[in-house]
């Protein structure tokens, strides 16, 4: 257990990519992916020896509060902070720092995602540990992930020069922040080796972040001090609701990060991923194997490579079809190609077009 | 209507390439395939303006035998011919046209099989009537078919020289039979523009087909004839119970067409399909249409050309899955490459040697 140190689930990403598994009503964070905890227990359950419960907060919307709470009932009601709108990772990120740091002018905050998988609990652990230590001298730090493909969905992350050793880890500053590549920049840049993925995973002195916030998105850190400094008083309510509709969605990694020159980089080797779509999920449970992967199906395949099939435990009988994904819900069907698996995302824009609110 | 023309209807094909949705409690002829009736009571319909209730006959097994009674209730109950056992086609045939003839020696028979997709009833009356009249001059007559494109799942028939013409239809001698071909044969006998597929559509006057059958499978001959013999007694049940089982299975083409020098083949133009498999019938429903085809699903596809999607009413949604055959049943998916729908019976083969009797 590390002093002072605060952490941090955003939960608000829907997670469209995964339809018809993830819904409107069930984002992907609360569905049991890859299992059988669902996403957010997981990320709780991951930060529990780093935390006291009584210094974990999840950032959640209005809408998701009561299955956060149901799921995660070890969180404290009053930190499961529950947006009126959705204003994206960043102020809600700012604003759990902004409350923390109000209450505790010395606090460490870290920020979690509430959707990435994680497979190496240990190794997490000591990323997150030498994060807090870096983080202790002033840094804004992320932790970078060792790419071990040329991913084009994820952002990364070019090493600056180190700045010391924390935790038995050099940690490097941050050189250049880079968004989603082609595949030619990405494989450029895995080969250079002096680049990370950019998980997300963020730790910082909350005064350092608020300092920061203040000179890079001024209008931001104005109205999260704002809305801290009622936080704690009758006013919470109704200031949050006053003040949070006014803020615009913006990235830590935007806003403050690729300007600060006080951001290092811890490097992650815990296996990690931010499950974004089906073709992730089965890179996640099945690795490079070509066996087909059954979640929750009793499946029978003849030449189904590399497929995935989640299923509701009735028989699934796969014929002739290498890389297909097959998702089976109660009131909705998926069958997609692995290679397309990003574009599901279309697929309930179209039906949100048809007016299928009641599938999506 | 013709004078003392009969048909036969053997219904005993399992239809195992048409699972999930065909079973062993449910063959495909009491599918409703393509829809809306069912296999044989769409051959049903098609027979009656060509033959009176009362000289239309189904041959089955008993375990069909109620759901038979059930869809086609215009058949006479005693002319649904229950078999204890079953022995294939040619055997149903023959019983058929031996009791005919015990009771009508001057009949013609015609066999029509319970699972064949026609789509112009004109044309196919037509043919029926011209092979009527050539049976009349002691032909066997099988209904070829003007073939549209090179089926390796068909049996072929090479013309030979015409014998006349009836109801305004050249009729040939058959000058050989071809089993299944491989590609190249199957495309070397359309382009010759000799050659029929074979639709194992019979017709024949019963005295000469008992002739036939005593000079080439004089054993099957003397059991049906004993049969025969007994049906309109009180020794019915106990000699069809004792003679059938001892019958060995024979198609009436091997067994009697290949060797007799009296066939003769009726050029059929009506849209036939030997409706076997998931391919099939996409091709009788979309022809060669590219759109994807939905049967009883809701379906909303990006790139999924050919696409054939059997459903339950429910949302099927796919995505860069072109050629896919998808069949979602109450207790079984299957999803299929078009081009391996085949082999769907090796699926159910799987399945029985898994001991899953309940699906299959």
């Amino acid at each position: 257990m590390t002093e002072n140190f605060y952490a941090v689930i955003p939960a608000g990403g829907r997670g469209t990519r995964l339809w018809p598994l993830s819904r409107t009503s069930k984002p992907k964070f609360l569905l049991p992916l890859p299992g059988p905890r669902t996403m957010i227990q997981a990320t709780v359950d991951r930060m529990r020896p780093l935390c006291s419960t009584s210094r974990l907060f999840v950032v959640t919307s209005e809408r998701y509060a009561g299955d956060v709470r149901e799921q995660v009932p070890c969180i404290y009601p009053d930190n499961v902070i529950e947006e009126p709108v959705a204003r994206g990772s960043g102020p809600a990120i700012g604003l759990a720092t902004a409350i923390i740091h109000r209450r505790d002018p010395t606090a460490i905050v870290g920020s979690f995602a509430a959707d990435h998988v994680v497979t190496n609990t240990d190794a997490f652990e000591n990323a997150v540990l030498a994060a807090v230590e870096a983080a202790r001298l002033g840094y804004l730090v992320t932790i970078g992930i060792e790419p071990s493909y040329p991913e084009t969905g994820y952002g990364y992350i070019r090493k600056g020069p180190p700045i010391g050793t924390f935790n038995e880890m050099l940690v490097h500053q941050v050189g250049s922040f880079r968004e989603k590549p082609d595949i030619a920049a990405a494989e450029q840049m895995i080969a250079s080796g002096e680049c990370l993925w950019n998980s997300s995973m963020f730790i910082w002195s909350a005064s350092m972040l608020m300092e920061a916030m203040e000179r890079f998105i001024p209008d931001l850190a104005a109205a999260l001090t704002r809305i801290a400094a009622d936080w704690d008083t009758s006013r919470r309510h109704r200031t949050f609701q006053d003040v949070w509709p006014t803020i615009s969605e913006i990235t830590i990694d935007h806003g403050i990060l690729e300007r600060s020159d006080r951001v290092a980089t811890v490097p992650g080797t815990f296996g990690w991923t931010d499950l974004g779509d089906w073709h992730g999920l089965g890179r996640v449970i099945g690795g490079g194997t070509v066996e087909p992967l059954a979640i929750d199906a009793d499946v029978l395949t003849r030449d189904a490579d590399r497929a995935i099939v989640m299923g509701r435990g009735r028989l699934v009988a796969l014929l002739g079809v290498d890389d297909v994904v097959v998702v089976d819900t109660e009131d909705a069907l998926l069958v997609c190609h692995r290679a397309r698996a990003q574009e599901v995302r279309h697929l309930v824009d179209d039906l949100a077009r048809r007016g299928a609110t009641n599938v999506i």
